[in-house]
Order: C-alpha cells, then sequence, then structure tokens
C-alpha cells in the first residue's frame, strides 16, 4: 500500500537548512553540510563522472534515495522548487537541470497557479494553488500503489507531520552542529514515532520511523 | 587513559529536560518522558524490585549506566544536585536517597560553599566553587586511569562541550516530541563529532559520539 514517507538530513541540534536562505545559497548560510555525506558517497560520485571510493553504509542509503525507487509521487514546498517568491518566472524549472531526480510526477505548493512543466526522464512539476490536502489527493492518484515523498523544505514536512499524513520519516542524523537556521522537528504536535530501522554509517545514523496514523 | 564522557536522553526535537523544572518537577513539564525508556529496562526493574520483562538491547544500556562501571568521578551542576538556590540547606543531600547510583565522588558545581557530605555505596558530594577547570581537575585527580562523567544538566554539559573538555557524547535518542524545555545542544560551538558505535533497540537508539579534543 501507498504510504507517504520523507527523507530528511539534520544536523545534531535539529536544523535541515542554515539561516538566510538565497538565490545564491539555497540551504541557508553552511545549509550544505547537512547534505555533504552524499556527496562522498558512490552512487552520487557516479552521477558526476568521478571515481569510486570505498564503500559505506551511505551508499545504499544514497543509492536509494537518488534513484527514488518506489515512489511514484512527490510533494514539495515552493522553497524547495525555487528561490522565486511572488509570481512566476517562467523560465525557471527547479534546481535540478533538464533531468531532475525524481523521475514521477512533482506536485509544487505555491499559491501562483502555473502550467504543468514536463522534464526529461519521467518528472514533471505540476503546481497546486489549493492547500495540502489537494496535493496529497493527486499526489495519491498519480503514486497507484507506490509511495509519496515528501520532499521539503521543512515547513512543508512540518504541515504533513501535524496533519497526520505522515506515514515515515526518514532522518539521516549528520554529527555537525549548525547553531541556527531551520528547524525540521518544531511545530509538528506529538505524533507517536517508533524506529523501525537503523543504518549506521561512520559518519552519518539514518533512523526510519513509523508515525501512526492519525 | 581517562576519558571525560556524558550520558545524555535527549527528545527527538533535541531537549534533554522539559520547561518550567522545579522540586515537584525536577525534568520539568514532560521531562521524565525523556527518561522512560529506562523504566521499562530490566536493570531498573530488577532495582525497584519488579519482575523481569523481555530483554531489549535497552537493557545493556541502563544496566551500564546504573552501575556507573569504569567511571571514577562524577562533575554536575547545582541545578541536577538539588533544586534549593541561593546558599545551602544543608538537609538537601540529592535526588537519589542514601546510596545514591553514583559510587564515586561527585563534584557538584556551585557558588556557595558547602562540607563533603558521604554517602553510602562509595559516592560523596564535593561542592566545587571555584568553576569548570577546578571541578575537572579535582575529578581528573580522583579517577585516576577511570573515566569522568559529566552528570548534566544541559548548561553544565554545554560548559564543558565549548570548552573542549569533553571526549565521548553518548545520546540516548528518544522518539518524542516535547515542543519545548532545555535544549541540550546549543552554545556548544562548532565540536568535531564522529559516530563511534550505534545500539538500536525497538524504542531508542543509542548513539556514542567521540569528540576531538581542542
Amino acid at each position: 500500500m501507498s504510504r507517504v514517507i520523507c527523507d530528511q538530513s539534520v544536523s545534531l541540534d535539529g536544523f535541515s537548512a542554515g539561516p538566510n536562505q538565497s538565490l545564491e545559497n539555497p540551504l541557508g548560510e553552511n545549509g550544505l553540510r547537512v547534505h555533504e555525506w552524499m556527496f562522498v558517497t558512490n552512487p552520487w560520485r557516479m552521477s558526476q563522472g568521478l571515481p569510486a571510493v570505498p564503500e559505506t553504509a551511505d551508499d545504499a542509503v544514497a543509492g536509494d534515495l537518488m534513484s527514488n525507487a518506489g515512489v511514484g509521487a512527490v510533494i514539495m514546498g515552493r522553497n524547495m522548487f525555487g528561490p522565486i517568491r511572488g509570481g512566476w518566472d517562467r523560465s525557471w524549472k527547479g534546481w535540478w537541470g533538464d533531468d531532475p531526480p525524481y523521475h514521477a510526477p512533482v506536485f509544487v505548493l505555491t499559491h501562483h497557479p502555473r502550467d504543468p512543466v514536463p522534464m526529461q526522464g519521467g518528472t514533471t512539476f505540476y503546481f497546486v494553488t489549493d492547500g495540502v490536502e489537494s496535493a496529497l489527493e493527486q499526489a495519491r492518484e498519480a503514486a497507484g500503489d507506490k509511495d509519496i515523498r515528501i520532499g521539503g523544505g521543512a515547513s512543508t514536512v512540518q504541515q504533513f507531520i501535524r496533519a497526520g499524513h505522515l506515514d515515515e520519516l526518514h532522518l539521516h542524523l549528520v554529527p555537525i552542529i549548525l547553531g541556527a537556521g531551520q528547524r525540521l522537528l518544531e511545530n509538528v504536535g506529538d505524533p507517536k514515532m517508533t524506529p523501525v530501522s537503523v543504518i549506521a554509517s561512520p559518519t552519518v545514523t539514518h533512523i526510519r520511523y513509523s508515525i501512526e496514523r492519525q
């Protein structure tokens, strides 16, 4: 059965992005540090044409994430899709180039209507202006039996947890202290969570939590 | 060689205690939830004369903690020792009864001098009025080759991390959201941390981080 899942890398002090996000700095100051573990994995290096490095447990996790295997639809907030606020600049097609890593319909939460944007590799960006519940309904229809991934950012993830819609939260716990930024787990209510799997690499601890559906 | 270690249970949103600590509520509102995992382990139940329950990975962790094995001295903040502020009420001898679970000298950071308080089971409370460095020096002398445990609370732990004195932080990551309280990992600078062991139980993820000495 289709689950609603979410993968988030967080610092040990709970930040999924740094402060002061901008076009130059989409993850905020120092926010890239939260994702650096991925850039030293073999799946990422292969995608960039870089030579292989010794394997770690992070490789399989990054490979799963990058392939988006088993995911039939993605939902993300507008800030994750792009840095532009207000009406659309229609030349903006996301941060990910011509072939985004989603390979599935992506529903972008926004207040500003826009026609769907088909990309290479199976990704099409749809723009949803009537809220989270509508996005979820459209994603369920598109995903069929496959999972729905909540991409981010933090406030979008929080909305889904708070509404009781998230079935699994996959935390990638990175042993750095950011000290400031966007906290992932605030304003989420008091969800009942259970760790269902833990993968420990030499740097990152990957914990999958199931969340009791409300 | 003697290491400076610290065990802390934290909620998934980073709190080691709830808000509004008081005599009635030494861990703050909801703060006890962060420690509940320990109260369902067999070592704890045995200590309370309760019948055994099925074993989990939490049992060994709780047993190590409760025995304080390998620890030759403990340092704690005054608020962890008791709820009294200002000068001492000399009838107060900690939260832990006649036989505290430390079985070693305990150095309490305070601004108010007090004679040492010997307890049963090898615990003696010493009161250190000349700061963290002095407490650490006295603890090193007392501990010999054994480890020094930083007991807490959060602000004491933060001081030791910030000063570069903590060698290992053992986080017991509890899958609850407190939403408010005392954050463990703020004002700690940017320590270089590496996970050296992970133990996953059905509820808690126990991660040991080594910290590069500065």
